[in-house]
């Protein structure tokens, strides 16, 4: 049986997003028919021009709404523009606020260096970085890319990079996550936690 | 941080579908930022209306094209208008239709008897399949709603006031699903395929 062309171009539509198979998308499609007008006409509302109504801040390149210079960050002047924190990408910026901890400011690289799908220093916000940290005012950058091969490596690179500023370059501690099982860390993650071990007070 | 009111927007309603939590949805959101503009915009597309580009079906209550009388398989004459498959949603229409051994028409319930939440046969569509079978020409009515309780509840139900029609009524099979493993069957599975057990030929 054909379905009729509304639901299967709205389970095509489904299926195209990430962790959505044919299965969940033919779900969804179906809850969307059963559930509330709203439900549906609010997401589409949503995503309609959607990349129109997001811009990117000039400083720091963390999404902004369209028509903003700055971020909501950047724009604070409360926040501690002499530390930054340097992420791959946006979404990793909500994480690092989650903490409540982090009071300095971000960059967002919107990427990692990977040789194997060709992304190089140029592709990423790599050049603004350097130039923000040689305009002087900075104390400290934290490089907080993913601890992966291409976030390492992304992170040395960073690290040659800012040598000549003379600028104080950390990276986040490794280790064992909190909740975390002895018996079941990797070995790399139990090695780094074991390289990294602190003194107790 | 306060995220960009578009994309609070987006997380929001991405929120309210089942099986999605806040961080799925923020990471889904952040997703449809970096991908290319088609996905938003096809999705949007196909949301945009859903409830008035779809009707359903006079016949049997299955999901069509608006403008249309009847669905896809009751407007197809190859198929048995003798034998009438009861189901609780048009998704189990799907469903049914993959194994391709069906060649009845439906019947779409749109719901089970659920007295703890106050549906009962006047809200769902019985009195529509009581109507069709008593105007003659069926041979059989297989009530394959969930192997539940309220899906038995309704099967039971539907029997009743199936009697006096004197059609033969019938209910799909109880057992060991495929790929099974007799040790982790809970207990009334087990005793279903044991009440049920057949002949080897």
């Amino acid at each position: 049986m054909l379905l009729p062309e509304p639901i299967q171009n709205l389970i095509n539509a489904l299926e195209r997003l990430p962790g959505i198979g044919p299965k969940s998308a033919s779900r969804l499609a179906f809850y969307f028919l059963r559930a509330d007008e709203s439900l549906s006409s609010e997401l589409a509302e949503a995503l309609t021009g959607l990349k129109e109504k997001i811009a990117y801040c000039s400083e720091c390149f963390n999404i902004t709404e369209a028509g903003r210079e700055l971020c909501e960050v950047c724009a604070n002047p409360k926040r501690d523009a002499s530390i930054i924190c340097v992420l791959e990408d946006a979404l990793d910026v909500l994480a690092l606020e989650r903490t409540g901890a982090y009071q300095g400011r971000y960059h967002v690289l919107g990427g990692v260096l990977n040789p194997i799908e060709g992304i190089g220093p140029d592709d990423i916000k790599i050049r603004p970085l350097v130039e923000r940290v040689a305009r002087g005012g900075i104390r400290e950058v934290i490089l907080a890319t993913n601890p992966s091969m291409e976030g390492d490596t992304t992170a040395m690179y960073l690290q040659q990079q800012l040598r000549s500023t003379g600028v104080h370059v950390t990276r986040l501690a490794r280790g064992l996550p909190m909740g975390g099982d002895l018996e079941y860390a990797d070995q790399s993650t139990l090695l780094r936690a074991l390289q990294g071990r602190q003194e107790m007070d």
